[in-house]
């Protein structure tokens, strides 16, 4: 999984902090800690899978004892009905995380599944789906994790890891080709710098102006079009807005080579997951 | 709005690491730190307002010489195209501020737009809507607030804060009867304790334990019925499990007091809003 | 020990920060990190334990190869003289360690110990002891945990976790019915709701709005009759103020089911604990 | 107050997370935002006064906007029922923190009158009360702080701020002598090396060393006036152990110049104080 | 200043913490806090300045009511003896902030005046000064930034923000042109890829692979002119290793586009600077 | 290693989280988790090595499985191309904690080489070197540390730890006597308080005040021998100000104790040192 480590102990730490807060006032007195059980996770519709390793770190952040094995890897397509995995030990521990794996591995299988319709809507085009920032606060890094898992690819993480300029900043600036040199000049070397076009005059003043990749923003089928044939395959296209899983191909089959989808990440429907003894 | 303070402080902080990281690589260099602008957010689809502190705490959080004014107030009703609030100051902060505003505003507004559809669908009835700790970890606080916003109540925050005994609870214990009592000699005596039960017998056990809520777990219409009876109001009766806008009025027919619905914090829709120069 | 264990674990961290600071000049110099020894924890007056978990996490925080080895449980009483424990290992982390464990386990079991006394004196009446929110900040849930040690039970672990309605909240809400209805509107459904009463026609007031319990704050014993009378058992009642060894079964024998005690988290005095070579 | 500024906002958050957690159920709910008052804290016996400043940050932290003004300063001398600060503003907030606020201050101003005590039985003679690291964990730099106001001196603040060889050290090192001429070779040069010794051989082994000051541990009267005899007023000498109120002044005619007493940071009654409408 | 202020604010924390501890021992007691006064920051050699709002930070953190004005900006050239900022306001706050102020200011006009050394050297040349991660940790951001002042370019930030395949992955991966295109299908698409070259042969293969950017590790003169000569300014091209004052000059003259210098972050010498009364 | 690991644990998540980012782009993609590798720390120039544990830590955090080993101990002088340590393990992880690794090793092998050069310049002198809080900000520690590898001798370590009353202090103060009084009544007692003098009219004061050690600042040799001989070996004299290695031996001789140099925690230059396959 692409995370730093340190990161994802911390995020879990937080998360119990939140729903366990000063202790697991059921858990805690009811279930004896000498009592040891084994419960499974087990999908109850069909899914692709994402977060394998986020669930187990949960588990062990609570009892470092606890013993989880799973019978799948993420980026797994499973039936409803699969056990994806198995943990065991004390009883107490297991129920006290069993909602915060819950919550997370739910939200991470049901991006991971809704990317995997929208990459199938556009199988054997030039196009590839990519992600956006519009992602849950706190949860980008698995959020986007889990969009890769479903055959999507990342844009940028973070605003530090890459440029986009969007037209409020073209506006406040003032000239596209300025701007694009300007940027150039500041930026670190191993970033690339796109640039958000809402005409064809404007994707030729970036192509102009050096952009490593232009975004294409809310253009009709036949505008994109246009596009394709002017930038020629010099610089890759990005399609934004407006992206539903009816009309994906047709924006697909414009030959831009990205396909925006911030809908996805933000508003996945999540996989039913159980915890079952 | 009900939250600690310091505590929304310290998830916007976490917020911007996520998404602004090192600096704004775009915003900081383009926009001149000199240039002051008004934008204004606005929603683009009828809803329920909720998270209008936590954006204005954002927006100062980045740069604490911005002014924030509302039009509105979180649980009013709005209309599409309605300016919800409007923002005003260095134009490069807003832009760095922007998209986590957005992104925390669209959720929470789409929590209580689709509380207050479900809430509307059991007007007029003994029911109250509850939510659940099925929650997104690290926004269980704000995602509650805007279930309340839509005309929810809030069920406990974490599991510190109330004893719910599920089957697996029970399971390992043994007995509902005694779960109950050692949970009310150990519990802080402010917490209530609530028993999850599957069948009538449970329902009855757990009055006689002095549960001071039961909550009716996936039980048909007719058995919760027979539940409504037998407690004849004495404690109030919780449903749970598959409730959707299509069945929920019947089961709020049947005379419980609380319906719990986990989709909602967990799946609903953001509404969508912008941020328009 | 009810705590969420990480929240242990980061107290413990605070607490060496300050004690160690930036190194243990004494024993990081003198003695050779090649030496172990075995110390022995003892008890130097007859006390009620409570804390070795804490202990053996501080231990195992200096140093995580400490062995730590306990021959008696939290709340067991035991004599002058008994060793509660012995921790073995690299003899410099056990000094850095001494302190602050003695210091902790000292109060705790302080803590215990005047409990202790305080529920003996209410031995065979209907009345439980319980503790308040006066307890040394920071020290919260360790301070609560060593009341319940001694015998008593918990009161709300904060402001969050159960609503205490005092006398200038009705002061400045201006009445109890309404008080009660707009607690019972807007907080969590597994919240009790307490009344802090100073007069008869208060907790007659508190009864008819729904209260949970109900508090009778420096009543005289006649009075608390006269409320333990009103309410037949129907609502718990807590008798609050100026409690002592002295008048306190006086109280109890009211019929109260209740009695709360600040000054046992505030004042108690440690129990002389060593750390024998 | 003698205390980095930065630490105690830290130290006050803490507090306010465990007090306030995730919001103040009563308050928030019962009292309108928009009701301000005054409240005045008052002493209720007579007591020595430490912490205002602790007290005013507190406010501070909940609420910026409260304005808290004193009508005396730390380490004044004040008579049952006087006035010490007043604090006005939003209602909701003040009630938020007063727990807090009084559970700091009433142990400080405890600390500080017992401090008073113990200086006053030796007033007139050559010795000066000195305290130790016997502080409840997390509130060293405040207890100490609060034994100064009563008129105390401040031995050292944690293991990274002085040397203290004690009997341990010396038992796992073998010599004085040695000891102590390792510590000099290694520790910072601004650091005093202190020695503790049970016998007269000890003191003349630790003068021959260079020890900077030497503590009596547990001598009687005639050993600890052989050792001011012996080092002459080279050295300053501390009696440690075993000290109270009834032998303190006997103990201080032997001639020594510091006499340490656990008991005050660690088993003070709290001053009675409170916060009056 | 190109970094997140949230960050800055947290680095200034931890300094303040290092150098100030539990307190100023020496100011908080000497100076009267009543004492206010004004200090110069003085350039005691000829230095670009860099770092002027991080002083302004540090200082804001100890005492925000300090005024701090400046008499020049970053990037400028200053002589010997020029007074770069005053600071006003209490002067016990200001002494305790001087050493940290003066610690970081030195050591970021030392880079940036270094840097400018460097980049002189390679005037009226194609090639740009880049930096490299050689930074001291915990300093990068303003490090990086002192060398953009200073007039160089900056390489990525950090392991997240850019790749660069180095021998070590490309001799553990097999394949230049197989791990640039694994690199390419997983990366975030706003990411450049650069590949390390030690041969002309290397230098090929990366170009057919469709590296963003090519290393020249340890290559002469000869083998880079042949390099540039290759690539024929499809690709930047970057000269590292063993580069000085003395020879960059003849490594810019080879036509290639960056020139990285790990020693100036690494190894600049403090630029004297002084707070005078 | 003179330090509290859990403040070496902190510092190092703060380093990673400098580095690494969210992830390790390129060998998190590129070199498969089940590969395995061995590699070896080697200096490039003959060192004084200082910082072995650091780099223990930096590679557990990476990864605690890694296994390491060290073929010196901190404070050995070694050869060019000595193998000072062999890391094996998971080879994505090693080279995601190289970078680390090695900008903290160099550095702090710098300073201990640089402080033995200096202090073999002193060799058979009474005089000792002494360091300074000229240090890199968030390295104290580890920067002292290394200059007692290379030989010196640590001042002290934060304004906490020790008084030092400066040109400032006393003009603000505005006598000596006085000032050194004040300092000795406030202080904790195992706290020395230096004064520095910048005449011979301060160094009587300083001795008649009871200071316990005296910085001659910036004075002639004929100064310092003066203050030698008027101190005679009473009081520790410390000579600051302009030292480097062509006058430090004539310095020495004067008869002062200590004589302190920032450069070299300020300014050292790192030493090669690579991680070989």
């Amino acid at each position: 999984m692409l995370i730093n480590n340190n990161l994802l102990i911390d995020y879990i730490k937080n998360w119990l902090r939140e729903d366990v807060g000063n202790f697991d006032l059921t858990s805690q007195i009811i279930v004896d800690p000498g009592i040891h059980k084994t419960f499974n996770l087990v999908v109850r519709e069909p899914a692709i899978i994402s977060g394998l390793e986020v669930a187990q770190s949960i588990f062990h952040q609570v009892d470092s004892e606890l013993e989880f094995n799973t019978f799948c890897n993420d980026k797994d397509r499973v039936k409803s009905g699969f056990k994806i995995a198995v943990v065991s030990g004390k009883a107490s521990a297991i129920l006290t995380a069993e909602r915060v794996v819950l919550n997370i591995l739910q939200r991470m299988c049901g991006i991971a599944t809704m990317t995997d319709d929208y990459v199938k809507a556009i199988s054997h085009t030039k196009a590839r789906l990519v992600d956006t920032r519009k992602t849950t606060p706190g949860l980008r890094l698995l959020e986007k994790y889990a969009f890769y898992c479903g055959g999507g690819k990342n844009h940028r993480f973070g605003l530090d890891s890459g440029v986009m300029l969007k037209d409020n900043h073209i506006a406040l600036f003032g000239d596209i080709f300025e701007a694009v040199k300007r940027i150039k000049e500041r930026a670190p070397i191993l970033t690339k710098v796109e640039v958000e076009c809402d005409t064809i005059a404007q994707v030729k003043a970036s192509v102009n102006a050096g952009a490593d990749l232009i975004m294409l923003d809310n253009m009709s089928s036949s505008e994109m079009k246009t596009a394709v044939d002017l930038v020629n395959n010099n610089i890759p296209l990005e399609c934004s807005g407006n992206v539903n899983l009816d009309n994906i191909r047709e924006k697909a089959l414009t030959g831009v080579n990205y396909i925006s989808v911030g809908a996805i990440t933000q508003s996945a429907t999540c996989i039913d997951i159980g915890l079952d003894a």
